[in-house]
């Protein structure tokens, strides 16, 4: 059988441009095990307190949080053949960023998936990358070419 | 001699912050060689051009000026013992944070610099992080301890 | 199907968090290899001298049981995704904080698991861990969260 | 001039074990930079809240401490050629073995420091070592054969 | 079951190389999983703009598709276990090259298969390769061999 | 189902050493993979020059079955979780020494197998080995406690 | 003192542009080391056979000498923080192409330098690099710009 | 300053081979750290038990001194650019072949040094060389050559 990709979806969670592209892999039928990080924006937010004790002071109460969701991101970027950065029009974003940088370092292909008026404020981003889309059908075509060559 | 310890300055360009600090490393007398990506920002948006040909597409544009400065960015902070990424109040800085996640894939020792109003915007950042300072004068501290015991 | 994620179960071999954190795996049906060290103190004292010709020096006993355990322990160790290290009140537990420092300089992530009495000395321990647990529900949570988002 | 080589002396704070071995280095002339963590106990436990804001919580106020000591802590055994750990007879002293752990993993070499009667409860991390020595005069004859051939 | 290899064939795309060691290897009937870049010439050229926006600028054109083609070839260079590299008469192939030196660097072992008229051009790549073939039979042979001990 | 372990069976080809520990591990039902390099004398000498061209000089005709050979040879023990290194009582076997130095390189678990007459002549190889046996039972006995815990 | 940067200089050796980066280097008081394979080509021929014994077979005589030059080329790119890799308009220049890939793979940053006419071959190494040029003096500009920041 | 380069002098401690190479780098005037293990031979057997205690086991004996050694051993190799290795007519020397596998697996430039009966018994070490040299004049002339271009 051949060759199962793993692809990373990072970044924005309040579009559905995840379920865009799981579609569009499923319809194609791709071999590719799609990831991400918790994309439950309130669970994501007080894992910790939720799990473990609460905290009276919010910085403890997000870095609990922060450092579980960690487990999961970022052993699910290493596993990843190629991680895929969304960059929405809200919200500052810095995790799809952090995620960004991090796979770079470690030589994981990269995809961004961002607007054109982001292009200027992502450039560094960009500069890592080796493919730049502004859709999500975009970025299945992008797996569809490198796993099946057409 | 001691050790030189190499400290890589990341993210805002438009305070003074840099400065504060080699002010504070040298009152100090600390064995730290201070290094930085290129902070002229006219410059650094226009390398790329500027060197090599003009582009009339403004991502291409972008694009090289980001590549070249991948260059100097990259080379200082896998050189570096700390990595401190500091975000300011304006623009979205999404190259600092794209600095913290390259420098965590690394396993370097990473300080965040930033007001308490972006702890939960930076909770992911901050969570990667061996200390999150408010002020210039605390990360100067730090190292002045980490370096000198005192 | 999901992704197996790999656990190695670290530390104190006199009470039963083992089985708890496996039964609380089993009923929440997550798809986690739950592996550990050779938990039998016994054979695990005394493996060097009954695979091998007996020692009259207690240090030679004991060491050529520790380097068959280490066969053991880190090959699990640099196949896990989550190492969990429990520390009980009993005995020193070296050879747990050990580990830990093993996984955290592979950059494997690391939960804690101890009563809160133990916060001071375990400080350093507990400064390399995603999370610091008090009971082994509380893993089993992490681990569910983590891996089903839920 | 001669290679210096580089060795980080890790563990027991309360006796003046580290002063023996630095005698010993400079009575024989030995190129050797010992380095070591911050070993003044009040400072190691309070620099976190010293620098940075107060903390309420026990739990916080070490884990503050504990993350900036491990920016000296990690940066020099990354750089050591050698890791001596010494455990005395006092205290549960698990950031020494996290110490052996971390530079077992490294793949550095390991000279340990520890009276006989702890040879069982250190038995997996003398099994990583490379020397096991009963004083700290061992610890400077095997560096001055090592370095010196004599 | 007997392990699978991964085989990666890099380079020339205008003769049936590939197809002969395809054919080779399912006559042996060897456990081999042969993997390639994409071999259609046109669509390896323009898969950039074909999925992404037309570029003007010929460089763009084709630096954008070199991008998307590296997300396949480095993805399944990596996890090669060897890398065979065919230089044909034809064409600069300096491609082919780059992939030999980059599986150089981590390690893989290489096979290179050219005509003898070749190698003085091709000295250091076949430096770094384990064998040097002249004909796909060749190459078949030696994964027979290598193996099936046979 | 338990996780495969993978032994790499290193050195001498003469005696059946190989046969005892797969009968071994074959009894006792242990799941693991034996792996080894080619073990029939006249191929292994000869592979180069059988499947590419004829050499004259009897340095290129061994340098070109030693790098095929190595093809195997490496690939296996990269992927061995323990490497066992038999030395017999004929010949150099200077490749099982470098096997065992590849190996230890790694960082692989590696056991030694070897009559006592021979230990002051394997002291290095010896040191760099978990468990050093003397019999072929004696490694299936620690491969069965290292796996099953019995 | 400032950071001294180490530039790799690879490829053609039939034109003067090492020696036009010199001087440029030179002239601008660059703390720059600049290190290159042998550039003369009867010597990086023959060195095989100048020192060891003769070979009448030509693939061996290219083969010692090949594995000789790789011992300066391979030490001095692990050695770099830049590659430049140069592309005249004659020879096939495998070797150059070789080099691109094994400091791509190392994650060097790579700058090339070569006319527009071989844009089209030579995409996939430009994919790898961070600058394209056309002219030693732009690969000047870029080493002054990313040191000094001007 | 040009590059130093560091060259560690593996194996046979028996004959002067290591002062040719001495007089010849230096009468060369090359900039060449040459380093070695303990060559004194009664002192690296007896290592362990001089500095630590005595053991009445030859086995514990020589292990004690083996991994000693290897302290010096394998720090100077990770830190070698070249590691040549040395075998003469006597003693088995399964150590020098340890060496060459430990080097091999680290990617450093290896060459040999010996006599050409001895090309069949070590066609794999001689396989992962990059030159294999006859007399240690030849090893100086491929220093210069390396270093110096001439």
């Amino acid at each position: 059988m051949s060759r199962q990709w793993t692809v990373y979806l990072s970044g924005e969670i309040h579009t559905d441009w995840r379920e865009q592209i799981e579609t569009g892999v499923r319809e194609r039928d791709l071999n590719v095990a799609l990831v991400a990080p918790v994309t439950d924006h309130a669970k994501s937010d007080d894992c910790g307190v939720d799990i473990l004790r609460a905290e009276d002071d919010k910085f403890w109460h997000d870095h609990k949080g922060a450092k579980i969701n960690a487990i999961r991101t970022r052993t699910l970027i290493e596993d990843a053949d190629v991680v895929v950065v969304r960059f929405g029009d809200k919200y500052r974003q810095w995790n799809a960023a952090f995620d960004a940088g991090y796979a770079a370092a470690l030589g994981k292909s990269i995809i961004t998936l961002h607007d054109p008026e982001l292009t200027h404020a992502l450039k560094e981003v960009d500069g890592a990358a080796d493919a730049v889309c502004q859709t999500p059908q975009q970025v299945v075509e992008i797996l569809e070419y490198v796993i099946r060559q057409q």
